[in-house]
């Protein structure tokens, strides 16, 4: 008996079933917990709780996101299932529902997961966790409609970053094909969740773009936001994604480097990098992390300062 | 016997073959070019040339780009194959090598193809000319091997804009798939082809997302670059591409409006709509033409005044 039909056989003697992701929620924990969600609606569950406590407004269009709760009323569900996460730590702040169930199974699709459910179907080789959903459903014998799989299409097209970075396989795309075939449109899912800025991201972004310099030959990009540009233009939660890239994407550079302000935290730093450097290790000595291509760190200081600290260690790394 | 089968029979039946396509060639032209070209020679067809006169610099790293010829000695080849080219007036500068041919083919994706080949295999549901080449390589038998595979791709990602286009089928996605298992790296020629920006279209674009203005509450967005941007950036042909997308992508923006200065011929104009506006039909007023979501036209006179000019119509279209 495979893992797969173990969890079949905990969501079959569930009365009671809840389901949780990471904290800072992306598309792909949000679609793919949306897609569990509606599907388990579809197998005839009638008590099913999908909980987070912050959605991005990006995902709200999605088939069932305004059943999502920000929190609920049973402590003891009978079976919590965990979408995306990689540790328990990781879990939405109340990890509670997780803690107290009868039964706990975790879906996910990162390397670094850590087991913590009684039954773990985790495949490190896909790309998007809704990837791994896609399996998932199809063992159940759950047909994916238009609905759910504009849920995981979102998942897919949010963590591939639009079908474009290197985890994409075969398989993805033969993935989205189907989806496709089940009526998906990708072009308006893609134009939502992102080709479409807010007013406020545009803003913030152009200011990010003035700001942008280059160091080393034009190896090294810099540039950051404050809390007063946030405030300046209304920004919320979000509206800074992306600004990493702009760097990234200009032919020469290396490393971009962007660093941002957080409310009651010091600064955020992201690192991308294209084929030189490993920029994981440059947050690790920062007491950070990430992949080798992506990282980041949060850190106390002021920007002038930090900018200096960190172009030198940049430096180091892209000349050794 | 299909009209395949016949193109078949003349490229079997043709000591001298010469591949053609249209003037200011785009990804799919040169990447499904590059694909026939490719494949013919694995075919054992001794005397196959490619002639492209002007070729972008982005597509050079295509394999047997460094064959491209600008012209060529013969005139008289026993077939040329036109490939993404709708109407014999639209091929490179150079018609004769089509007219002189003994034998014509045509193999295209352009729903207004005027069928000017002998043999002309046309699919205009295909959103890229590399599917339709995907099929024809495929009845003839030819393996698609990953040199080939790279060129096709890149003729279905610039021609889909990155697989998000409303044209993409699942066909598309499953081609896509197929390719992977070629060896073909999607995320390395997808960056190389749409992802990277040269530091001059970099700053062009900069330049261009600060003097861009919101209007009629920001239901439009305009923006410009001047010779004076080009210059003093060292832009090249191409490198204002995309900055039209800018004003598109915003949230609540309906028509978003780009003018470009272009030496000698007075300013061009570039109009992209989301929902509302048809800007094919103000383009005609002006001369020009396009689709109903992108259009453009050519006019004279300084900026400021072509900025009244085309807000005052495009306000028209927008409350009427």
């Amino acid at each position: 008996m495979g893992t797969l039909d173990k969890i079949l056989e905990e969501i079959n003697n569930a009365n009671s079933i809840v389901i949780l992701t990471h904290e800072n929620p992306d598309g792909d924990a949000i679609g793919t917990s949306l897609a569990l969600y509606n599907s388990l609606k579809l197998y005839g569950k009638s008590k099913v709780d999908l909980i987070i406590p912050e959605c991005p407004k990006t995902f709200m269009f999605l088939p069932g996101a305004e059943e999502i709760k920000k929190t609920s009323e049973i402590n003891n569900y009978d079976l919590a299932i965990a979408i995306d996460c990689a540790s328990f730590d990781m879990l939405c702040e109340d990890k509670d529902y997780f803690e107290n169930a009868e039964s706990t199974t975790v879906i996910d699709h990162h390397g670094t997961n850590t087991m913590y459910g009684d039954f773990n179907f985790v495949n490190p080789d896909a790309p998007a966790c809704a990837e791994v959903m896609i399996v998932a459903l199809n063992k159940f014998g759950i047909h994916i409609d238009k609905n759910i799989g504009t849920c995981l299409l979102v998942g897919i097209i949010t963590d591939t970053g639009g079908f474009k970075y290197q985890g994409v396989t075969a398989e993805t795309f033969e993935f989205v094909a189907r989806l496709l075939n089940k009526g998906v449109n990708v072009s308006n899912t893609y134009r939502k969740v992102l080709q479409v800025k807010t007013r406020s991201s545009f803003e913030l972004s152009r200011v990010a773009g003035d700001r942008l310099e280059f160091f080393n030959d034009g190896k090294v990009a810099f540039t950051y936001v404050t809390l007063d540009d946030y405030e300046k233009f209304g920004c919320s939660y979000g509206d800074h994604e992306g600004i990493v890239d702009i760097g990234r994407d200009i032919e020469g550079v290396e490393v971009s480097i962007f660093v941002r302000e957080i409310q009651g935290k010091g600064l955020k730093v992201s690192l991308r990098s294209n084929e030189a450097v490993d920029v994981d290790e440059i947050a690790l000595l920062y007491g950070g992390g990430g992949h080798q291509k992506a990282a980041g760190f949060s850190t106390k200081g002021d920007i002038e300062s930090v900018k200096e600290m960190i172009l030198q260690e940049v430096r180091h790394y892209l000349y050794n």
